[in-house]
């Protein structure tokens, strides 16, 4: 388990486009419950299922706890406890000592790109990329689970 | 993963006195979320750490999903997901080649007794011991989730 520490980003295309790495990895995931202050994700990530259950965000911070399962029971959860899903590529750029993922959305939201950033302190100082537009740590329509 | 198959009876209790196993094991759990359909638990048992998620009853049938994880991930999401919880001593009794688990609830509802077997099929037969009283497999009222 840990505290999550995490920064969010709009990105500007054009410039992104220019550094986007070759390759990504699909995910696909959906929310089994949720309410306003936790929510349980299941996701398939690449060859990979993982289940992370999230608390209440507090500032940039938030409990999560999060683990690997089999590929196989990610995708029945999914199908069966997940009537809407999220499907992105995610991309992950290292700047510094920090890796960026930045997400491009498929469905729902096509054609949106966010950007994350997971710090150790929720003071901690990083390089700001110039394909970086507007943070948008705390505005709750970029939650994932509210896109759903 | 997979389906629960699941029938669960009152128990005499001076019968079951009788049989008690010498020692069992104490759970301490509680609901991260829940629903209608589905809930997600989580579960101190002895030693070890599990989380849970399953879906809907259908008859004595329910698919479920079931994570060891550490120990202290539990305790702590016990802590802060989790206001009510039941704790409760389980004994296992193996009668042929079925292992009856026996649960004496300690909190909420201090001296209900609960027996619970497993089975293959739906329409498996088992040998009913003599301590065994009604059948309450179809009464919401002793789903654990509806007791907190």
């Amino acid at each position: 388990m840990g505290v999550e520490i995490e920064r969010k980003f709009l990105v500007k295309e054009e410039l992104w486009n220019k550094v986007r790495p070759e390759s990504g990895t699909r995910i696909l995931q959906g929310y089994i419950l949720s309410s306003p202050e936790t929510v349980v994700r299941v996701r398939v990530h690449g060859e990979k299922g993982r289940i992370t259950i999230k608390g209440k965000t507090q500032g940039v911070s938030r409990s999560e706890f999060e683990y690997a399962i089999p590929k196989a029971d990610a995708e029945e959860m999914l199908k069966e406890f997940c009537e809407a899903k999220i499907i992105k590529v995610r991309y992950e750029l290292k700047i510094d000592r920090f890796v960026w993922e930045v997400d491009e959305f498929e469905s729902p939201k096509k054609g949106l790109i966010l950007a994350e950033i997971e710090l150790t302190n929720e003071n901690e100082e990083f390089a700001h990329p110039e394909w970086l537009g507007k943070e948008v740590s705390h505005l709750p329509e970029y939650y994932n689970v509210n896109m759903i």
